[in-house]
Formats: structure tokens, C-alpha cells, sequence
């Protein structure tokens, strides 16, 4: 189903019961972004993640640049410096050369913009009806020059989550081109490379235990999937967790939940409490993350639950979802 | 069109015309396989490859055995040390489950037998008539671990070129399956790791020059390649190239040049002329190059022709199709 690959409970089950069983039985740690692997002596980190987002240009961005960014990130929650990507593109017989091209100068823009070079590639063309006109799989290397231990089940109760900036944008923007919607001018996809913040964190000597980007299933997945790794509960407080306005509209029209809308450009980090303020001093520093803030604080707790504490100070949980809201948008 | 994926002209033009200038403007050096990356002194080699293979299942192999031996080979024909996989996979919506794990178990099969492990992953679902079952995408990590410098570009007039086997069985297995032809049950393809041929070439010392797998284009679109890259001619012997009587005939019924037809466990090594006969050797001590043979040598010529001798001594030239004769053939 289509919610297999929407980033909730589903797709988890998925990797989770069929896959990893079969390609690393000994396997029995959480789910990273990346994985980290040393050879001979240096943590390289490695990521994969291929882009079949509908539709391939939006505001804000297209699939090129988000195939940068997506990898790049992975790379980043790792805690690792993006080096290289490999870019593989699926094309559909008669996707318009001059599309390919547009996408190919934003992938360059977006490396060249990050700091990351496309150094290998393979392009393969289906027939018409067998695609979708693009889907590009990226894959990155990164290099781990620290020795933090970075990792979904290093966050322990009491650790603040930092959250580095609004939510809710990137499933928005493209929620309001494929409804054609009339807020659509106003809401532009978070797709950004966020390397400068985690760069940020690491100088700044932060203890950062673990750091998850907000795409598939948003800000309530990550949280969830930490809880679980971790094994504690996490206690968000709703008025902290900032969501622009019109975002905030544009879903609240839609019945959607920013807490569950991807993003592109956004991540959680754990740190332990006492640093939580000179880290978000360091993010706030950066570009990106001038809107970092302390969202909640991890918590002893059996059940491993999400909760958000609302203004009037009532708690409600924040369970995973079976799939994304929104499929293919990434 | 469909041919822009078939390894021929057509995809060259592509990729050199309209995405490296636009994503490596600087770039001015022959295609390789593999890129070769130094990271912090050591030099890593990392490539992609996505397979949109039909059938996904076919005499000898499937989807998920393919995307290890493939990526892996590339690795393999940089002279690298093949560590790690990642695995992303792009299904579509109504896609067997009990195929999926079917596949997952080929790909673990295949990497354990090659000693690599997958080791990061992605899965993405798309809607229903927009993929093909399952389309699969491979990047891989290496380690060089030797000082030679083994590119497209460094093959010299009286180079030998040895082949590490029979050509003509992955791209004939698949057509039978395709065509339903009687002739399907005898051929099966010839998908397999390549890593203790090169091991052994390494390991007996021999003089490395150039390495190529004869995918998609087969051995003819490899040789036009490297005589390009490399600035010469090669000097093909007709009687002296592995064909099965089986795939032979095959090709005769089709119509199709064996020299052409795809392969996936079979590559062409270049390498001084004096060392051949040591080289030949140390590739018939393995399973895999029990065939291996020289079928040639590079020669001085302005035209970079590669031209083949047949049994009465005439030669005829073997240019680059424009695309395979069979799309879709991994």
C-alpha cells in the first residue's frame, strides 16, 4: 500500500518485520539515519533515500534540490560532515529533456550551495507508464571527525529537545499546489540543508545525544521513533512548538496536524538539559536555526508515550500514525 | 526515450551533453565505473546503479541478486574492495510482499556470498501504474587498497585485452523470458561477483591499466569506451571470444550480435601485453575466470576504431550502437 512508504507505523513495520530480519538478522539496535561505518580507522557515515515527490516542482523547491538536501541531511543526523553523493535517476520515456535539465542545475545548485559534490551517477529510462517523469535516488558519504555517540537511544529522561525551527511548511506547500488551493503563494517548502546548524552544535562543544530531521511523519513521528529507541517518554509543551500562521490555517482547513506534516529543513536535537540553553544560543547564530527553541524534556516513562502539554496545561498523546497524511512527499 | 537508458550513444550523449556540464562543469576525464574518493588518506570508490530489470525474476537470477553483483562490480572494476551496500527500493503500490521478501533474500544471499553488508536503507511506495513492481537502487562503498592507477584512459597501443569469460547469457536469459522462446530453459544468466577475479589480478601483481564490465551495450559498447577514452584502437579476434553454442544460436534466431548482448558477471581487463599470459593465469585459478582468455590488443589509431577479425582474416568495425538491443536488461 501507498502507506508503506509514508514514514509511520506501516513503513516501520515494513523494515522493521520483512526486511531487516532478512538483510541483518543480528541486527537489534534503533533505526539511525545514517548508518556509521569505519574504514580503516575513519567513521564514515552513509545514507540512502530516493525522491518520488508529486509534484517533481513546487514552491520553494523541486525534486532535484530536495535530493540534495534529503541525503545531506541524513548525513548530518549522524553528526557527520556531508562529503559526497551519488545521484541515480529513473526517468520515464518522454520526460521533457529541458525538465531534466532544470533539475539537474538545481541538484548542482543545491551541492554546490551545501558543500557536497556529485561525484558518480547511472540514469535509467522506463516506458511510458511504468514511472512517474523523474525519481532520483541519491545516496552520501559523510566523514565523523568527533567522538560524540550520536545515536536514536543515547537521549535519557530529563534531556531538553530542541527543535530548530517552524514546522508544518513542506507538506503545506505541497498539499496547496496539488489542491490547487488559494493560499498557495504563501506557503514555500523548508527544503534546506541543515549542516550549518549541526556544525554549530558540535563547535560549540554541545553533548548532543541524538539529532532527527522532521520529514515523512513529521515532528510526532520523530518523537515517537525516539521514545521507543530510547526507551523514556517525551513531554512537549504545545505553545513552544512554533508554526507559522498561515500554516497553521492552511491545516487547520485541511484537518491536518502540523505536529505530523514533513519538513524538509528541520530536525530535533537532544542534548542534556544543562547545555540545552548554550545550544540553542549556537543554533540560534546560524541562518537556519534563528528560531531554535526548547520544546519539552524527555521523561521516565514505561510506555515510552508522546505527550503535549496544550496551553491550558492538559496533556494529550501524540501516537504515531499508521502512514503519513500526505503520500509521496518526499 | 527508452534508449537514453540503453548504455549506448544515445545515454553518452546524455550524460556528457546535458548533466556533467551541468553538474561538474569542471569535469574532463573519462567515465568511469566507480568514482575514486580520497577521504582523509584513504582512497574510498563509490558508485550507484539503479535496476529496473524486466522480468524481476528471470533463469539465474532476480532484481535483488542484480543490484548486489552490479553495484558491486562497479566497485570491482576500480580496483576497490567492496565493503558496503545501500539499498533503496521504490515500490509500487499492490506489489507482492511475499516478492519483496523474495528479493530481500536474494540481495542478502548475494552479499553475503560477496562479503558486503547492506548496511543503510530507504523505502519508498508509489502510486498504482506509476512503477513497475519494483525498481531497486544500489550505491556501494570500496577501499583501494593498492598504488595502481587503473582508468579508462590509461590502456597503451600492445596492451593486451583479456576477457574473464562467455559473453551473451544475461541478455539472452532475459529475452527468452521476455519472448517465451523454447530455448529458455538452457540459459541461464551469467550474474555474478567479479571481486576474486580482480582479487586474483592484484594479488598475482599484474599490471592493471583498465577494467570494464560488459553491461548494458555489452562487450562491444565497453571497447568502443575505453578506445575512446583511452585514444587508440583495439584489435579484436573474432575466434578467439567465448560465445556458448546455446546463446549463439539464440542470437541467430533473434537477429541479435552476441557482442552487444548484456552480461552481469563478466568484464574485460587491460593490461600490458608482456604480463597477459601471468594475468590469464591468475584469472583461470578462480571459479569465476576459468574461461578467461586474451581476444585482443590495443592498437595506434587516429580513429579509435575497435575492429574485429573473423576466422578468414577479414575485418569488420564494431561500432557503438546508439542504445541496447534490449531495454530494460538491468
Amino acid at each position: 500500500m501507498l502507506g508503506h512508504g509514508g514514514g509511520g507505523r506501516l513503513m516501520n513495520q515494513l523494515i522493521r518485520e520483512r526486511l531487516i530480519p532478512r538483510l541483518s538478522p543480528e541486527r537489534d539496535g534503533p533505526l539511525h539515519d545514517a548508518a556509521v561505518i569505519p574504514v580503516n580507522g575513519q567513521k564514515i557515515a552513509f545514507t540512502t533515500d530516493s525522491y518520488v515527490i508529486n509534484p517533481i516542482f513546487f514552491p520553494g523547491g523541486d525534486i532535484g534540490q530536495l535530493a540534495v538536501h534529503g541525503t545531506v541531511n541524513d548525513l548530518c543526523m549522524a553528526g557527520a560532515r556531508p562529503l559526497h553523493l551519488s545521484l541515480g535517476l529513473i526517468l520515464e520515456e518522454g520526460f521533457p529533456i529541458r525538465d531534466l535539465e532544470v533539475v539537474t542545475e538545481s541538484i548542482a545548485a543545491a551541492a554546490a550551495a551545501t558543500g557536497v559534490s556529485v561525484v558518480t551517477g547511472d540514469t535509467k529510462v522506463v516506458d511510458k507508464g511504468k514511472g512517474d517523469g523523474i525519481y532520483i535516488n541519491t545516496a552520501g558519504i559523510g566523514l565523523i571527525e568527533h567522538d560524540q555517540h550520536i545515536s536514536p537511544a543515547a537521549p535519557r529522561p530529563g534531556d531538553a529537545v530542541i527543535l530548530s525551527g517552524d514546522i508544518g511548511r513542506h507538506g503545506m506547500a505541497i498539499m496547496a499546489v496539488r489542491e490547487g488551493l488559494s493560499f498557495e503563494s504563501d506557503i514555500t517548502s523548508d527544503s534546506a540543508p541543515v549542516w550549518a546548524c549541526v556544525r554549530a552544535l558540535l563547535q560549540a562543544g554541545i553533548t548532543i545525544r541524538c539529532l532527527r530531521d522532521l520529514t515523512r511523519g513529521g515532528l510526532a513521528s520523530a518523537c515517537n521513533e525516539i521514545a521507543e529507541a530510547a526507551h523514556m517518554g517525551i513531554r512537549l509543551r504545545e505553545d513552544a512548538i512554533p508554526v507559522r500562521e498561515d500554516v497553521r490555517a492552511a491545516c487547520e482547513i485541511l484537518g491536518m496536524d502540523p505536529l505530523y506534516v514533513a519538513n524538509e529543513g528541520r530536525f530535533i536535537a537532544f542534548v542534556p538539559n544543562a547545555e540545552a540553553a548554550s545550544a540553542v544560543t549556537a543554533l540560534r547564530a546560524t541562518a537556519l536555526g534563528s528560531a531554535a527553541t526548547v520544546i519539552g524534556h524527555c521523561a521516565d516513562d514505561p510506555d515510552h508515550l508522546v505527550t503535549l502539554k496544550n496551553p491550558l496545561g492538559h496533556d494529550r498523546i501524540i501516537d504515531m500514525l499508521s502512514a503519513d497524511q500526505l503520500p509521496r512527499i518526499c
